[in-house]
């Protein structure tokens, strides 16, 4: 892999503001990446698909406080700027967005972006406030970055169908591109908070792609009933001793409502917690075409 | 007045985008002019004033629903777009967004920009939902007409100090410009619910302006007792037989948070219901410099 030149690295929004309008002014397109850093090939490959549809990449890294629970891992989040830059650096990032807490939210901060349907199943019942973190943060980043496009990992399955409803109903000028779900070999799904888990949790935390690919298999033999399929995924979480399920859930694969029938493409999602540390994965869903009765 | 050449009306966000998109290439700034239609000479001086801050003049005439309550008058705004149209003409307005309410929120609408803290108290806590509403579709004009300025009227005082806060807070690239607030002769604020008055209303309704100026000429005298002036404006208002007072309140001119004593500069804010219809004002006290004691 080539090493490219070092990023700038900006760490208030009024010189990103006028650094992007200078881009834009040019007639160059901007793509941002939102990231709380600890970059893994996840992101990575977020970087590269950025770098691959706009003349300037913009790779923000910021831990964002107000998407965290009082009792979450805000303080604990891995935090490892000068690892981010070279990661950075390599993908062939232009920009880095860095500000620190106190920049980005006022102490008498009351402005919040809420998304209250797409956002209020699964990780949303959960982690009240997440999702409005998120969006408010996410809100910030693309007045601030001014993105023609912005890349997520569909690994957080929910917050990009959040962004992508927020950004209808805001009429933001943002694309958002969900990128594909980067996996380790043994198919864990790549995510900062994997180095939380220690050997026999990683070993164990292979069951939330076993369940997906179980579920996945169902529907290829035909299963269309919803509820069997959550046994189903429940049953392959329980079979690991140190793995609790936090939901195992099918839904309509956009607004997450719940499904009782597989007919369209449905989101087959799970969060569990292994040893402590909070994992979610999920896959979609389409059943294969079939005869239509005459 | 010179009748300018007609404005190129929009009423899709898409389109408007892009028109505005084309402004910004060809390097000229946008201010935006947020109405809800029914021009008086408050909205012509809005208009004016952008007219002289930006290039490109960009009016939007949406009466917005998301920003009435259940029991209020949306359906029975005034809504004239014919003479809307030559008020921006003669102003010189260059664009003008007029948007369909379905055209602007899918059935499915789910995002909300929330102030919670400007927008607590004076109409925020009769009105509920009123600043949600309107920070939302603020927020998505700005985002359909990306202006480089904005210009709202002094007249809806709290409204101003309520999205220059989200501004802040959602770092959005926009200056938000305070108009000061244009009076009949008797000294009424100007405004589109004007019209619902008869005359005996349209008579009574001048004890807004009479209460403030009350308030100011105590204040002038030596009135420190943020109290004593509330009971003052309460009982001018009492003159009125069908005037019902929904607040008077004196506070913090930035925050809005109220206060006990007249030190900086505060708010006397009025809402009164004149048979029937609800007309605000208000005025920015600021006690004269006195001698400081030794």
């Amino acid at each position: 892999m080539t090493v490219r030149s070092e990023p700038e690295v900006i760490d208030e929004p009024a010189p990103m503001q006028r650094r992007v309008a200078e881009e834009r002014r040019a007639g160059r397109t901007v793509g941002l990446v939102p990231t709380m850093g600890a970059l893994h090939e996840g992101h990575r490959s977020l970087i590269r698909l950025a770098r691959q549809r706009a003349d300037t990449v913009v790779v923000s890294i910021f831990v964002n406080p107000t998407q965290f629970g009082p009792d979450e891992d805000y303080e604990h989040y891995p935090r490892d700027f000068e690892r981010d830059m070279a990661a950075c650096a390599e993908e062939g990032t232009d920009l880095v967005f860095h500000p620190d807490p106190g920049t980005l939210y006022a102490p008498d901060h009351s402005t919040w972006v809420d998304e209250t349907s797409v956002s209020a199943p699964l990780c949303g019942s959960g982690r009240p406030g997440h999702f409005r973190g998120v969006c408010t943060v996410v809100a910030k980043l693309f007045h601030i970055c001014a993105p023609d496009l912005a890349v997520f990992g569909r690994k957080d399955a929910q917050q990009l169908r959040v962004i992508r409803r927020m950004v209808r109903d805001l009429n933001m000028p943002v694309e958002v591109i969900g990128a594909p779900i980067v996996r380790e070999q043994d198919g864990l799904a790549m995510s900062s908070r994997n180095r939380y888990l220690d050997p026999s949790a990683r070993r164990q935390a292979r069951c939330l792609r076993r369940a997906l690919d179980r579920a996945a298999e169902a529907v290829r033999q035909g299963q269309r009933d919803a509820e069997a399929l959550k046994i189903l995924m429940t049953g392959v979480i329980g079979e690991e001793p140190d793995a609790a399920l936090e939901y195992a859930e099918i839904v309509d694969g956009e607004t997450l409502e719940s499904v009782d029938r597989i007919e369209g493409t449905v989101l087959a999602a799970l969060a569990v917690r292994i040893a402590g540390t909070r994992l979610i994965d999920s896959e979609e869903l389409t059943p294969d075409e079939e005869e239509s009765p005459d």
